[in-house]
């Protein structure tokens, strides 16, 4: 069979894209070697940008999101002992952020794609990319044990760090740039009440810790851990402990704590793969590029890549322009890159390193002072937080 | 004999000191180690801030500095090839900085007080602080064979990092905080006008470089080195060749190049003591606090505790109130730390650490990028730099 766009990988990045090319009239299939409930099963942060937001509304499966979505207008830095507000609404001039997690996102970008009839390949075993060099690629995959090919004019590769799409490339196409950070973060799904009703990012001496939430009634927390720990050593009772003592006394005092329904542990990594086009093969999303998840910009750089391949596609098969599909890895990468450092710099100030001293441990603090002191300096922040400009 | 106070230490911050507990009717004593030639001897950076200015005008020490002082409104931040200003005076409303060597600043307070008549005692040997825990502090010091006690209310140790001013504090009295840098600054004059009417801060894989000057006829230009480079291997040439790689190339291209008269290796170092006083014992300046030269800090930080003892003792004598010398340290150090957290940001960001990789390298001018592309970062470098209020 053939296409216009064969999308690999049905997670938020593939299914966003396909929906903005559908809707340019742009005919895309999507293969996944997963299922459908594998994908919805993996539990994943959801802090949105405006851009994000913005995307999900072009896509037409914004609905839930802004029925069921919590909009944010600020989030705290805790730190010695006490805690500050970042009003984002103030100081990024109206913005916020839309609490809303990425499985429903995911959740509601298939059904929107099952009600415009697109087609999506799950299951689909062996996926191989062919021929993205020149100008007739194609990808195999198997299932079922039968082989299919379909041809294409573009390959998206949204298929993740671990995808097939990156690990196509020759090694020595590409370039890679990598942080491992040397601890991880353990969290926690509870139905209890939020501690409150925004995120708190909470430095600390014995390490980082995050207040998150799903809903009003369904709380997500955060501690960071060593590499080596494990999750059978922590009881309930021994997370919401921990988790107090991170937290400023007014807020360790109100947390409400109940059994935990999901607990896991994820590493911390920086990662970001040059160029992000190879031909007619165009990595999008964690196949080109991972960040830790202080701040949140995993989803929301996935999010900004599509934007701009969407925008480059469409140029393509409306105004025969290839300016913009040229234009693509640049501009993606101008913007990847900013928020990786955004993520390394969160991430470097709010977490405890094995060799963070007490000169350290006082320049956190410092620059958290600075931070709740300087207009400018929270503003920085701020813009970031609620995404960049695309 | 007996006076008011007794300052230790005859460099930038205890002149300060001087000149205005003496406009204030605060009769003060200096005593320095060494001799006036050997302090007008020390080369060092100048870089005011407009409250080290206003305290130079308020010392009535500021003439010379106004007619030989050069006003800078900016500076250039070059990295990936390219240069970027930062405009102070557009960023912050109107400010700017003072570039003027602090051996002129330094010879401009030690005429104002030779033109007041007070006193100065130089070659003063083994001076020894007693008894500022309680009510009669003194101070005990040899010259020519002779030991000589002087009794007074407060004690300021201005006398740097290897003063005795600290050393006299026990070890358990006192909470440091250490960052030693694993590199060093080879800087030299020379008799060459600048490559540019502005300072350049250079970030390059090869290290930094900064581009400064005394006046439009002699420039000071810095390289990052190693610890263990020796001032004998780097010849002007070896110098001259090495700045202009790690310049962009139209700087580069533009360099005058000439002999050079002063060649020096300095280490960097982060360095505060916690508190600042101890009964009626005041630390003020490199005696409580060290900051590595990039951003310029460091005599500024001077300045800055300079005011706020000079507020609190002139609080003390002309309203019998202790509220200010009591609120001294806490004062001081809140704005240590932010100027300390500042210069670990700028030497964290332009310079290269023996670890620095391909990923560390990209964060740097990502940061770079970011900081040249928001008006927000941008203002927040440029209200350190130009000095946070006191």
């Amino acid at each position: 069979m053939r296409t216009q766009v064969v999308i690999i990988g049905s997670g938020p990045s593939g299914l966003l894209l396909g929906q903005l090319l559908a809707k340019a009239g742009i005919e895309a299939v999507i293969l996944d070697r997963v299922g459908k409930d594998y994908i919805l099963g993996r539990v994943r942060a959801g802090v949105l940008e405006q851009g994000t937001v913005g995307l999900m509304d072009e896509a037409r499966a914004g609905k839930r999101m802004h029925a069921e979505g919590l909009p944010h207008e600020g989030f705290s830095l805790a730190f010695d002992g006490r805690d500050h507000r970042i009003d984002l609404k103030d100081l990024t001039g109206g913005k916020g952020v839309m609490v809303y997690g990425q499985t429903e996102l995911t959740r509601d970008l298939m059904a929107q794609r099952e009600t415009i009839g697109a087609m999506t390949v799950y299951d689909a075993s062996n996926v191989r990319l062919h021929g993205y060099e020149g100008r007739s690629p194609y990808v195999t995959y198997e299932r079922e044990g039968i082989t299919h090919r379909i041809d294409c004019d573009f390959i998206a590769g949204c298929d993740g760090f671990h995808g097939a799409s990156r690990k196509s490339v020759p090694e020595k196409a590409i370039r890679t740039f990598e942080k491992v950070y040397p601890f991880g973060w353990l969290g926690i799904l509870a139905d209890v009440p939020p501690v409150s009703h925004e995120l708190i990012y909470a430095n600390h001496p014995r390490g980082f810790a995050l207040c998150s939430m799903r809903s009003e009634t369904r709380s997500r927390y955060y501690l960071q851990c060593t590499l080596d720990e494990k999750i059978e050593d922590w009881s309930d009772d021994r997370f919401w402990d921990e988790l107090r003592r991170r937290l400023p006394a007014h807020h360790a005092e109100a947390l409400v704590t109940g059994a935990s329904f999901e607990k896991s542990i994820a590493p911390l990594r920086s990662f970001v793969a040059e160029p992000m086009r190879f031909g007619n093969l165009f990595l999008v999303g964690d196949a080109a590029h991972i960040v830790p998840p202080t701040g949140a910009k995993g989803l929301n750089l996935a999010a900004s890549d599509v934007h701009y391949l969407y925008a480059g596609l469409t140029e393509y098969y409306q105004d025969h322009s290839t300016a913009g599909i040229d234009a693509y890895s640049t501009r993606a990468l101008s913007r990847v890159w900013k928020a990786v450092r955004f993520s390394w710099w969160m991430t470097t100030m709010m977490h405890r390193f094995p060799d963070t001293g007490a000169f350290d441990q006082k320049i956190q603090e410092a620059e958290l002072d600075y931070l709740t002191h300087s207009r400018a300096a929270a503003t920085a922040l701020a813009e970031n937080y609620v995404g960049l400009p695309y």
